[in-house]
């Protein structure tokens, strides 16, 4: 049943069976099944009552009765989306006042919001660089960054994983055309924080431009959650750019660029994934919007997530497990390997907790792991709840 | 008042100062006003009075009570965002349904459903080449067609437009690699749709797959607005794959990939774009289902759609004007000037029409023109009405 015209081969020519010209995605799902690099979709239901240490839901708000409102009113005032490019139908108020509110949020003097936090990294990086342009990369950075790296017709230069000095290095060696540097604030895999103030000291060093994605700092880190680069004084700094997502801490979709004034004029005017992409559905816009307020009346979300962090990565480390200490919301349990890491999540998921399961390719460094979100709304039950599936359910060799 | 710091320059240090390090943006905004290439985003009110002939929203079910619902009953069941990866947290069984239901519409096996059209094409790109493939790709495809192209790291062969003969030579050429041929099945810009029949044969004759971006062509084309390759036979077959959106007929936000199982699967495992995304949001997925069932119960909308841009078309001819014979719901209109287009679009609004209005580097050939997208639910008196104001507004040379 599967190919319906695949046998129908015309008797006249010699051509190839049109059913053969994917034959080779079934050889190449046969090398990921051997290597335990299967990957399916799981279909959660509305009402799933395992404990979510999966997801990047940071502050608890994605069920936030303020939120889903927002996206429910949103939708039924301003429609099922935004009916075009933002640059001709595409931009409601909604967006706008989204825009002011998150620039204003993050200190920055304005902001573009696009459809995801992949479209965002594109833009920034295509827009702000190209032909002749410099790009220094930390090796652990994003799949988007890199991806915005490879589209930007730039010359790239991936640097060892948070090491200014090899920034340095880099910018040294360019012959003086546009550089920018381009680093996650907060590495989603293994938790870690970027050197930020190092990072822009060597910038303004060299003259280089910064580039921060905030997508798991938003939120999180900095006063009341204003995010990384608010945290170490470079907010609406005039040489720095900023990325956020709206689909982790703000329990939404979509992502923005923040920026100095002319950064965002200048990504509106040109940036191939702004000016050829639907706006945000308006339901997105309105329950980022509704996370946005929620957050700025209750500052303490942002501390209550990386205490949580603590808290687990402490108690899994006191049960023998490898954690890294976490500088954010998101924990990293190592695993000894991919096939060891996918049992292990299937075990705690069967007791009771999702948890994430990262493997190559998803991993810079090759190694397993599971990665735990430290959900800022998390009681002290779930917490110890979390800790002791975890530990039960922990492979032999998984303790140091 | 613009950048606080950009002042303060160190004294110890003959550091270049960081407030200057977008100066060049600056300059480059200032080319673009002379060139009349200054592009600003206009924020619309949910109860704009102009007659709206610049969105994507075909048939007009953006703001259709069901399809808002729809978005709003999801976000309030489902939450805000989708939590994370389609492969993580990020799918719910909305989405599994959205997606089967999408598949079973336009007779494709499977279907796959991203943040927006423009992943879906990033994802069906790289992930159906890569280096040692060659792609033969139309010279007026799609900006994130054309990005896809790029990130691909295959051998990319731009062809002229709507010329499978060009294709076959481009396929004839090649060394006996992995080929696939890439066009848009409605062209967005002047309407005019591609030849998929011939391109399929071409294909056929060559083992190459072919790609088919049907975001203008799903709810217009084809029986019932079942699209593009379901109009020429080409839904479900085996060599074919589909992107769409559903942030146009559908009203809502987000992309798909539509095509044999094993594609979707492989997809799935590997797509960039897709593994490292956030999930559509609920409220999108459930305004998209809303609006496609509403499309299977009145399948007379996409007919209805075809014969107002015919009409449109029909009369704007008659006034003299420079109209391309429209094949789906597109109507495009010449205008002299980039300058020109620009005060005939805003001449229309200043009348109660919005028009949308495409100037370099939005129209592959470098002709700027207003593009007017019949809806197919406009009444007579609104065609009426659109008619008159644009014959009236045209510029003295506009006319052929």
């Amino acid at each position: 049943m599967a190919h319906p015209t695949a046998t129908a081969a015309s008797p006249h020519q010699a051509a190839p069976d049109p059913g053969a010209v994917f034959d080779w995605l079934d050889r190449e799902a046969a090398l990921r099944a051997r290597a335990g690099l299967t990957r399916t979709l799981r279909s959660r239901p509305s009402d799933d009552p395992v404990l979510d240490l999966a997801s990047n839901d940071y502050l608890g708000l994605v069920r936030h009765p303020r939120v889903t409102r927002a996206a429910a009113e949103a939708a039924l005032r301003w429609g099922g989306g935004a009916t075009g490019s933002r640059l001709v139908t595409g931009t409601t108020e909604l967006h706008t006042e989204l825009e002011r509110e998150l620039a204003d949020f993050c200190g920055a003097e304005a902001a573009l919001v696009l459809s995801s936090g992949y479209a965002a990294n594109l833009a920034a990086l295509t827009a702000l660089t190209g032909a002749g342009s410099l790009i220094v990369s930390d090796a652990y950075n994003h799949a988007s960054l890199i991806d915005g790296c490879r589209l930007s017709r730039a010359e790239v230069r991936p640097v060892p994983h948070r090491d200014p000095g090899a920034v340095a290095a880099a910018l040294a060696g360019h012959d003086g055309g546009r550089a920018l540097v381009v680093t996650d604030s907060l590495f989603s895999v293994d938790g870690d924080a970027a050197p930020l103030p190092e990072l822009s000291a060597v910038c303004r060093e060299y003259g280089a431009a910064l580039l921060v994605d905030d997508a798991h700092g938003l939120g999180v880190l900095g006063p009341g959650g204003t995010g990384g680069p608010a945290a170490c004084g470079l907010a609406g700094a005039p040489d720095t750019v900023v990325t956020v997502t709206l689909s982790k801490s703000l329990g939404s979709q979509g992502g923005a660029v923040l920026g100095p004034r002319r950064v965002i004029r200048h990504l509106t005017e040109t940036a191939r994934t702004f000016i050829f992409d639907t706006g945000l559905a308006p339901a997105a816009a309105g329950a980022a919007l509704g996370a946005l307020r929620l957050l700025r009346e209750e500052p303490q979300r942002a501390g209550r997530a990386r205490e949580v962090a603590r808290q687990l990565s402490g108690r899994l480390g006191a049960a023998g497990l490898l954690t890294a200490v976490p500088d954010a919301a998101v924990v990293s349990v190592r695993a000894p390997s991919p096939e060891a890491a996918v049992a292990w999540a299937a075990d705690c998921r069967a007791a009771g907790v999702a948890v994430g399961c990262f493997r190559p390719p998803s991993v810079p460094d090759g190694q397993s792991r599971l990665r735990l979100t430290a959900r800022g709304d998390l009681t002290e039950e779930q917490i110890a709840f979390a800790v002791e599936v975890i530990s039960r359910t922990a492979p032999e060799n998984a303790r140091g």
